[in-house]
């Protein structure tokens, strides 16, 4: 049955979607020896504000970068 | 508690996620004996991209067959 | 695609998990109208300590009521 | 390692998503001494028609409230 | 980011689940270009009354099979 | 509604799981000024084989640490 969810952050374009879903299935389907016809992958895409690691999230984390870079410059 | 989460693909109307929330609601109070008020459902949707069987999403294997349809006709 | 994953404090038989997974298919496929075949549902069982409302979980609510129960038996 | 998913109503500002997520990581780091670089928090939004309590959709529940209100008024 | 879940079926040995956490990795990091190290990843698994297609358990289905071949036999 | 999901690998206390409940739904309530009752957490616990970073599950990863103290020991 393999059931995949994928959470990504925003961006990706249609061919990397295309690639990942693919490349996952084959590997999902040559380690556990499944149906490639069996595996169904979901993904979900985070904007910066919804992905944290740390308790920051990647927006605030890029917004302090940039105003450390401004302030190196 | 019953805590559920179904994944659609996009396209749905309001009235059928009303819907499907209805009954999928009922169908749990009364196979579980459950309080209706105890259960609670998340709806997400996935473009056409964002899903795949077989390692083909939902996108590339409408554009496959829309070309299919082209050579033949 | 409808993938429907479910949670529930762990405890129901055989009977009631078919009784819910027949139920939900159903409901789903006439409120969708999607095909059958294509209705995919997960369980997800809890325990007691793994299900909270409001910061309790479970297990210390039904510890408290038996604490209540027994001071005022 | 600890991985986190939250689902919240969309309409959150940039300020609420970036507080929630530094304020549960800190929660999770203090109750189980884990190191606060391993906690990673996916923060997922559900429109008013895409979360239900009791089988009625947040969005039919405000239309029921706002008619109510309209009666009375 | 990427943090992925997948859902099993009970009964994959260890062999297979480092295979395919490996497998399934190394897919990622090619397919996205992201840094194998900020790749998660969650497996889950089913047991036979947990996983169900159009409303059949997985139980029910090996049940009915057996009973089938038995007929048959 | 917030509807939370945690995953943490197995052998946490009774005692953990009770604080790590209140103490996140404490964080949450406090940041996005919800009701406490509207607030659901469910925690889910993966072995060290369910859970891997950079395609190396815990359990392989804690085999190598072991076989690296023993050569140098």
């Amino acid at each position: 049955m393999p059931i995949i969810e994928i959470h990504l952050m925003t961006g990706r374009t249609v061919e990397q979607k295309r690639d990942v879903a693919g490349a996952m299935a084959l590997a999902v389907q040559q380690s556990l020896g499944v149906k490639l016809e069996s595996i169904r992958i979901l993904i979900t895409e985070h904007g910066a504000e919804e992905f944290s690691v740390a308790g920051v999230t990647a927006g605030e984390r890029n917004e302090q970068a940039a105003q450390d870079a401004a302030r190196k410059g």
